[in-house]
C-alpha cells in the first residue's frame, strides 16, 4: 500500500506527558507550551484531561488551560475524560472532542479504571450522550492494543471487537495505543489490516512508545499501511516509562523529522517545534529522550575541529 | 524488494563505543565483554583498532585482547587499521579481517585522518599488499556515506565511486557509515540502489546512528532493499555523539529486538545480549541509551499494581 503524503500528528505532551510530573506545572506555562504548540502548526493536540483533580492533581486545571489559549492558528484540542462528570466539565469548558478509553485487556483495564471492559464500554453510552448534546464529537482510544503487562499478547479480534463497538456508539475514530511499548512492525500491520476490515470507515491512530526502541520503526509499519494518523509527546516526555531509564510515548519532534525526510508533509515547522521540546525539558528540569531537539536539523554544519574519531 | 531471512549483525561497540571512553578500561574487561558477546551468538565483531597508542591510548591493548579471547563460539573478528603500520601489527596479532576507512567527503577525511579522500584510497594499496600476504581479508567502510557535518549532502555517486574503488583493491566489502545521524529511509534506498550497480558484487553492511532518533528507521528502509548487514554498539555505546546528549551508534540489543520479531534470524541470544549491555553500563559508569536492557523482553509480565495512568 502506498505511503500516506500528509500525516496528521497528534500531540498528547500536555496530557499523557505531563500528567506524571510530579510537581504541580503553573497553568499559564502550561498555556505558554500549547501555544507554543499551536504557532508551530500542530493542528491536533490532547491538552490535558478532565479526571477527578484528586486522582490527577496536575491535570486540575484542564478548564482554566483552555480558556487562557491565544490559539493562532487552527487546532483542534482534544481532552480525555474518564465519565459522564468528566463530559459535562469538558463539554462545558468548550474542548473540540472528547476521548475516553479502555484497555484490550481485562485485568490492565482493571488496574487502570477498577472495572471490566463490558463496563467501561457500556459508561461510555452517558458520555457520548452528553457528547452529542452539544455536537461535541467522541474518539477512542484502545490502551494495551499491541500486547499487555499482565496478560501477554492479545488476541487481534478483542481489540477489533472494541473498535467494532467505538464504531457503533458513534465515535469518530480509534486509537491504538502500545501503552508499555510491545508493538512491532508485524503486529502493527496485522491490526491495522483487521481493524480495516472490521471498521472500515472509522479513521485509525496510532499510538507507539519507544519502550524498546523500536517506536518510529513501527511507524514506518504503519505509513506501509496507509495509515496517516499516529500520536507521541513533545521531547518524548512522559508516557509511562515502566522501567528505570526506559522511554514512554514517541517523540514529536524526531517523527516529524522522520515524516518530513520520507516527503510526507505534517504541516509542523521542525524548528518550531523543537523550540518548545526544549523549553519542555526547562519546565521538567531533566534531560529527554528526544533527539532532533538536541542535535539539530538534518543539514546544520558544523564548525567542530573534529567530529569523528575514526570512522564511524 | 523481499526482506532478507537472516542478517549479520556486526558489533563495533568495543572498538566504536570504548574508545571515546577517558578512563581506560581494563584489558581483562575489554575480554570479558567481547567473550561475553562471542557466547551471546554475535558472529562479527570490529573488537579494536591498530591506531597508534599515542593516539587512542584506549585502544592500545589490541593484541593482548585478540590474545586473551576465549573464543567460546565461531565469531569473525575484526580490526580497523588507519596505515600500513596498524595493517602489519594487526596481521602479526591474527585478527580475521582487517578494515581500513575513508570519509565520503574531503573536509571529514581531511580533518579525520589530516588527507585528502584520493591519499586515503592510494594508502589503502599497501595495506591491501599486506593483508593478502597473510591471506587476511580487507573491507573498506566509508564515513560521512549521508551526509556530512561540514559539507551538507554528499553526491551518491561520490559514495559510489569510492566503492568501486574498494572494489577494484579486492576489498571483500564495503560499510555505509552514518557518521553525524544524516541517514535517512529515502538515502538508504538511494544508496543501497546506487551501489548495487556500481559494485553488484562487493556486500554491503549499513552502519546507522541514532543522533536524530531514526536509527532503525533506516534499518526498516535497508531491509526493504534486501541488505542484510547491519552494525550497532552494545547498550548504544559511543558512536560520536556530537551534541550534548544525543546519541550515537544505534543500540544491538534493540537491533536484535527489532530484528528477531520482525522474523529475521541472527542467531544471537537477547537475554545474554542484553546481560552483556547491562554490564557495559557497569563498566562506563553511566545510562546508556539501549531501551531493551532496561525494559526486558517483549512478553515479561509485570507484577507492578499500576503501570499505566489513564490511557497510553
Amino acid at each position: 500500500m502506498a505511503r500516506p503524503k500528509s500525516v496528521l500528528v497528534g500531540e498528547v505532551g500536555p496530557r499523557d506527558g505531563l500528567q506524571i510530573e510530579r510537581d504541580f506545572i503553573p497553568t499559564s506555562t502550561k498555556i505558554e507550551l500549547i501555544d507554543g504548540l499551536i504557532d508551530a502548526g500542530v493542528k491536533e493536540i490532547e491538552y490535558s484531561s478532565f479526571v477527578s483533580p484528586r486522582a490527577v492533581p496536575q491535570l486540575a486545571d484542564a478548564a482554566e488551560v483552555l480558556a487562557g489559549l491565544t490559539r493562532s492558528k487552527p487546532v483542534h484540542l482534544v481532552a480525555l475524560v474518564p465519565n459522564a462528570k468528566g463530559a459535562e466539565r469538558a463539554v462545558e469548558a468548550g474542548v473540540d472532542e472528547l476521548r475516553v478509553f479502555v484497555s484490550s485487556s481485562e485485568s490492565h483495564n482493571q488496574k487502570n479504571v477498577n472495572r471490566s471492559v463490558e463496563d467501561s464500554l457500556v459508561g461510555f453510552e452517558n458520555v457520548l450522550r452528553i457528547a452529542h448534546q452539544s455536537g461535541t464529537p467522541v474518539s477512542g482510544a484502545i490502551a494495551t492494543s499491541f500486547g499487555c503487562p499482565f496478560e501477554g499478547d492479545v488476541p487481534v479480534e478483542q481489540v477489533g471487537r472494541i473498535a467494532k463497538r467505538f464504531a457503533d456508539l458513534g465515535m469518530v475514530g480509534v486509537g491504538l495505543g502500545d501503552t508499555t511499548g510491545m508493538a512491532t512492525p508485524l503486529l502493527v500491520a496485522e491490526r491495522c489490516n483487521h481493524l480495516k476490515t472490521v471498521v472500515p470507515d472509522l479513521p485509525i491512530t496510532l499510538h507507539f512508545h519507544n519502550t524498546r526502541g523500536i517506536g518510529l520503526a513501527n511507524v514506518m509499519a504503519g505509513l506501509d499501511e496507509g495509515i496517516d494518523r499516529y500520536e507521541s509527546s513533545f521531547a518524548g516526555l512522559g508516557g509511562c516509562p515502566f522501567a528505570p531509564g526506559a522511554t514512554g510515548n514517541i517523540c514529536t519532534e524526531d517523527l516529524v523529522f522522520l515524516l518530513h525526510e520520507l516527503g510526507i508533509e505534517t504541516g509542523i515547522d521542525l524548528e518550531k517545534l523543537c523550540a518548545v521540546a526544549r523549553r519542555v525539558e526547562d519546565v521538567v528540569g531533566r534531560t529527554l529522550p528526544g533527539q532532533v531537539m538536541k542535535a539539530g536539523p538534518r543539514l546544520q554544519l558544523s564548525d567542530m575541529e573534529q567530529v569523528a574519531t575514526a570512522v564511524g
